[in-house]
């Protein structure tokens, strides 16, 4: 019986969102010539993102590599706001479904988020978690009228959303357009009464959405936008509300989601919500917001700390700084996106191998720049990511430039 | 165009896993009577899980619906241990990628959990991060030899992992048994050369699997086990390794996840690998474990002041402590649970009507004990969910118990 079971295809998947087994062939050697080079599993602390130090060899390096755009995760007063909340409540957290019951800490964190970005914000573990829990609902027709929801997610939608296609598939169509092509997208609203357009609004590998024409398309047909805004979140807005916020207000056909790590300096996940209605719906029916585990007193009073600081003339100052500092380096080290405004940029290799050598030498040198790669980018044109912050100096962030510009150039 | 698109039957996904539509249609008016009746949304805080005051009204409850069986989550050393890893580090974390930098603190957190419960432990966001991340590579046939692999899901599995059939049925065949069924189980194991069962370990809702028949299988046939153990941590075991790891040790076809939350008192997730070297794996591959949100600072801390009193004889005596009242709930209150030695007790009533009227007036009278009804439970089965606790006396434990007899008596 076994000769034909072990070649049977029934048990194979349709593989038509993902294919596990290819992707690991396909990257594995990437990743472990990485590994090899002692750029994966390093263990490291230290006094700021500027001075880490190798727990092992006491090797300091300046981190490249962390999306804590504007320094909050070593702010002094974030620190203390999670000790603070820690000593007020006693407690670690309540640890029972938020659907239920929520800390008076989480609900004043809530309320003032909501306040501060001008929706209503429902937290939840993760921004991924966020994300997991909505999009099938919003796909199944739950969230706003219409009936089942066509989804189309931008090739370049970040993993997080990319991965849960398979569960809203199980709801409504799913498609995939080109990177940023609205006229794919309108030809879909054309042809389907109820479409939502799933995709980053500052792309975690650099670049933007289309705003303007996506609001266009919004007003025209009706199309429902769910935005993933984790990497501008506090570095762009008066209030740091990020890109797409900045740009525009919600309305009920809009979802912004974002994480309270990476700028904002703490943890857990935020949803801007288009209505307020949606917060108890995603409570009860959205899987993992209903979940016990939301984000924990700890969390919370890092991100009231954090929210305190958007409200005060230091976030301007700090956006400021991180201004600078884009600017500085777009000028040393013009790419393809330089001029965005925004902390994220890819310095193009090529290869793999190539790119893997050229992140090697410079964490030698003192600094960790991620060598990114497939599936992370596209095959061939792996390259260098920087992430630049306000709280590093000038000095330094030409220190690594000059280093990148001799080892590319070398390449 | 857009009548006979109205229609169309190809907007719909397959709805093989899922119906969102039809489960929101079909238990949100339960929830919104729990919600009518005051039981959804709570604002509280208070200084143990006894003392719980509701923030806009002062009401004073005791919370019978706290996962925190063993009261870890208000043990002044966790706390403390909480704001000590805050000091100490300076910083709510490092905002990168774990697989490339992980604080210290988290590889030292990582070191202690292997050590503690004898198994390489790879650590996430939370336990549901570890499982969306983990399942799809184990169907892929990415963690074990013999390809693609049927993935048998229990009818009574947790949520969190049935939640990601869609995207572990994009890589292989799953199947979803009836609960606790063996022979259903062999059966497909004689078909089909690689298998593997996702289930519980200790039930959320009680039960636990049967782990003599299970290492059966895995000896006749080579079945894969991946359980979840979040509901027996640290209230089973001389270690608080679970009801699983208490019982068998790891083996290279075994996952035990859990999570940190609930009864070990901190947040985040822990995996139990049988092989060592599925975390490397895992960290590259795994979608969520590889993402750059992981525990940060404050839920480190936590889990490392919480793991030291699990190698003191602290652990032994909240177990203990535990174990007297469950037997004191079980010998006032028989139910079909009773015996197992686990904190979790479904009192049933019938209706959702029913059990909401009763949660509302326990509720009243100071006792949080929660309203469970379709979809938690199955239609017909809604109950009153209890979650014992070692930080509770048996004076409150009996006040509760005579209030819910009258109750339910007089219902």
């Amino acid at each position: 019986m076994s000769a034909d079971v072990n070649a049977s295809p029934d048990v194979l998947g349709r593989r038509q969102y993902r294919n596990g087994e290819k992707v690991f062939r396909a990257s594995d050697p990437a990743w472990q010539a990485a590994a090899d080079n002692g750029l994966i599993g390093i263990r490291a602390a230290g006094s700021s993102n500027n001075r880490l130090v190798v727990s092992d060899t006491g090797h300091e390096f300046v981190s490249l590599c962390s999306s804590a755009y504007l320094g909050l995760n070593y702010h002094p007063k974030v620190v203390a706001g999670a000790i603070e909340a820690l000593r007020e409540s006693g407690t670690t957290g309540l640890m029972v479904s938020n659907t239920r019951i929520r800390h008076e800490l989480l609900g004043r964190l809530e309320d003032e988020l909501s306040d501060l970005f001008q929706a209503q914000v429902l937290t939840g573990v993760s921004c991924s978690a966020l994300t997991f829990g909505i999009l099938p609902l919003l796909a199944s027709g739950n969230l706003a009228p219409g009936g089942p929801r066509v989804m189309v997610f931008d090739r370049f939608a970040h993993l997080s959303m990319a991965y849960v296609k398979p569960i809203v598939a199980d709801e409504a169509l799913v498609l995939t357009s080109p990177h940023n092509d609205l006229n794919f997208l309108e030809d879909v609203c054309r042809k389907y009464p109820s479409v939502a357009y799933v995709a980053d609004g500052a792309y975690s590998m650099g670049g933007t959405a289309d705003l303007a024409g996506l609001r266009n398309l919004q007003d025209r047909y009706g199309l429902f936008l769910y935005l993933d805004d984790s990497h501008s979140l506090s570095i762009e807005g008066v209030r740091g509300e990020g890109f797409v916020r900045s740009q525009m207000s919600l309305n009920p056909l809009t979802i912004v989601v974002s994480t309270l790590h990476k700028g904002f300096g703490a943890s857990g996940g935020a949803a801007m919500l288009g209505r307020p209605e949606w917060f108890n719906i995603l409570q009860r029916h959205a899987g993992p917001v209903g979940w016990s585990q939301n984000m924990e007193i700890t969390s919370v009073g890092a991100a009231l700390a954090s929210a305190a600081i958007h409200r005060s003339p230091e976030l301007g100052e700090l956006q400021q700084q991180l201004q600078r500092n884009i600017e500085y380096f777009d000028r040393r080290l013009p790419t393809s996106f330089s001029g965005n405004g925004l902390p994220v940029r890819v310095i193009p290799i090529g290869e793999s191998d190539a790119a893997i050598k050229a992140s090697a030498e410079l964490f030698r040198r003192g600094f960790y720049s991620s060598a990114v790669f497939f599936p992370i980018v596209p095959h061939g044109e792996a390259g260098l990511r920087v992430m630049i912050r306000a709280d590093i100096s000038e000095q330094e962030l030409g220190r690594f430039v000059d280093n990148v510009k001799e080892l590319t150039d070398a390449e």
